[in-house]
């Protein structure tokens, strides 16, 4: 079966927006076993969208679009859907309706203009939208599935969820289950990944695997499919297994695991509290940490010593260290750690000194240089990385090694 | 002029990545006043390929590819332009010497499957790649350009704005300049923004505009044209002037301007210098203050007191004022904001206690209950907000209220 998306809106074509829809249509497919061949982007005028229509009508079984069901005169997507299959606009009590309910919500009244969004492609099986004014809707004709989405994401994801998902699954039961799991990776470099497994991927037949360097982690992608759910997690299991013989401890997560997740996890199961004392990442460490739900089990707070008087003050670094060794140096960070962690009643102290740039440069120490410390009351670890980027990535670099720091301590004790 | 855009990657017909690459094309087309009506995602199977390509060579006027330029088999771009233009494929010297040098920069020799890389379809202008292997062309054939880039997002950038943009420049002198501002706005949602300004852009001839709603703000966006760039800004200015009346102070900044970056620019004129003291948001509104290069001019640092203790010891919130109001109460933001001040040595502090959610919540207490302060050592402002959301978007939320309060008693005084 092959299978396009036709996303409609000229804020696309303009270059205001990116066209995240269909890139969730597409995993949304893959994971049916459905392979998408094409997606066009068009604005909505009649000569586009009909000559798109007529040619996927041509090319493909399934089409998808998304966009262009909205109440003005600029959406025109059913009107032409109709006009490429020769059918005629018919009007749906069950959308007036809905329209109606959807738009008492808003406090708003049913305008003319609104009334357009019942009438759509007669023999279309429509899709009420709880979520907005537009009906989505599934069409069969000539052995081609025509559907249409409104463009507005969160409508368009539930609409499609609840919807077409469930409609394809039941109508193509996949022959072979295909799926993919993700390997996070942090700590070693995209090349040097690569040739640690090389030779293992080489060597797979039944795998395809993908490698993707983003600017915090490393992914590696394995896929697989089988004719039942277990057995493909099962093959995905034992390539995740001999993945995991080759990269260790860099791999810190799978799939949707975030590293603060994994973090929160061991503090949780160990039952320890950490607190952290941030200087050139103004609370991101803290901001991060805190993303997690229930995180107020296990973190504490901290200090922002973004200023030497605060590192002073609140975290006790006597003015002659500061001196001495400067803000941004390995004993600083020492210090910071060990008094964080005291005066947030914590078990840990994580703390991170660097510059961020552009600034604050100095002969000695460059722009991305960063020390980071671990204090848990019986030694302090301290780490100095001199990391790359403009200044957010090199501020969100520094808190993403002071959490795999923290990480690989929490694994090894 | 028509213009059209070929992605070509597999990747992002299976959902792996989103196409973002259009987007910035999109954009750098729109500002020459180049309309672009379709974008085609394909992967690289020859069919799809030449079907794609021999389509828009009918349809378009300028043709502009992405991706499909690596040294793999799957990498067929030139071959297939090559044939649907009925040319032939050369090796251009100059390809290979800077092949050559990119790859000992990275410490690799050349492989013959490089080699193919330095071919390509006869009469292509090359341009040479310095940040990559893969060079990209501009070709004119029988009234039709059409130039190709690599996928690598950095790359297909830097080339684009290097060579294509001066080309198309100079081969198509805008007769009319089409510049946008965008204004945004914080305090309003989007229907209110709508219902302000609707009379004020119904009467406007020589304008269009846009209203974008995002999770943290409201945008309005202004286009128009005239002969020339003076013109164009004057118009430009006018129409920001008329809807500054309407929106006032609602209007925090525009274009590329952040909320933080304008507050970052009140406190240095102002001379001032600010801390934080953040429960829910964790650290976010000190990392937001800190994206700022130079934000150590007015950024003292501040205590991130998630636990209550940490509010009483660093930030002296009395045990009794927790026991009888509650973290999340006006009078502990008040203590937070008033004390932070002080221990930071600023001349403002601003605070934050809420619930962020999913848990934590009371019955008199919901998920989204933040209360803020802002102390000067006169007077402390309190606000209170119900916030709506996730969690994140909930800390979000709050952070950019509290910078919007922040910002507007900046503006007063």
């Amino acid at each position: 079966m092959k299978a396009e998306i036709i996303s409609i809106g000229s804020e696309i074509l303009r270059g205001q927006i990116t066209d995240t829809n269909a890139n969730f249509i597409a995993q949304k497919l893959i994971e049916l076993g459905i392979d998408l061949e094409n997606i066009s982007v068009i604005s909505d005028n009649p000569e586009s969208l009909l000559s798109t229509l007529k040619l996927a009508l041509q090319r493909s079984d399934l089409i998808i679009t998304t966009g262009g069901l909205g109440p003005t005169e600029d959406d025109i997507t059913y009107q032409f859907i109709a006009r490429a299959l020769s059918l005629k606009l018919i009007k749906y009590p069950g959308a007036e309706e809905n329209l109606k309910r959807i738009l008492k919500k808003i406090n708003t009244t049913l305008s003319p203009s609104n009334l357009k969004q019942t009438y759509l492609p007669e023999g279309a099986k429509i899709i009420i939208n709880q979520y907005g004014t537009a009906p989505a809707m599934i069409l069969e004709k000539d052995n081609k599935i025509i559907c249409s989405f409104p463009g507005v994401p969160h409508e368009m994801k539930r609409l499609i969820e609840e919807n077409l998902i469930p409609y394809l699954k039941e109508k193509f039961p996949p022959s072979m289950i295909k799926k993919s799991k993700t390997l996070k990776i942090t700590g070693l470099g995209e090349s040097s990944v690569n040739e640690l497994i090389r030779d293992y991927m080489n060597k797979q037949t039944n795998f395809s695997f993908g490698i993707y360097a983003n600017p915090e982690d490393i992914q590696v992608q394995i896929t697989t499919q089988a004719p039942t759910e277990k057995e493909v997690e099962k093959m995905l299991q034992s390539s995740v297994n001999q993945l995991t013989k080759i990269l260790g401890n860099y791999i810190y997560g799978s799939d949707e695991e975030t590293i603060e997740e994994v973090v929160g996890n061991l503090l949780k199961s160990k039952k320890l509290k950490v607190s952290v004392a941030e200087s050139c990442t103004g609370g991101m460490l803290g901001e991060m940490i805190t993303r997690i739900p229930g995180s107020s089990k296990y973190f504490q707070g901290g200090v922002i010593s973004y200023n030497a008087r605060v590192k002073e003050d609140l975290l006790k670094v006597p003015p002659e260290a500061i001196r001495k060794y400067g803000e941004v140096s390995r004993q600083v960070a020492k210090l910071m750690a060990e008094e964080v962690r005291k005066c947030c009643h914590s078990d840990i102290g994580i703390s991170i000194t660097g510059i961020a740039g552009p600034g604050g440069a100095t002969q000695k120490k460059k722009v991305g240089l960063v020390y980071m410390a671990l204090a848990d009351g019986k030694k302090t670890i301290t780490q100095k990385h001199q990391l790359f980027g403009d200044r957010q990535l090199i501020r969100l670099r520094a808190a993403r090694r002071a959490l795999n720091m923290f990480r690989n301590y929490l694994s090894g004790i």
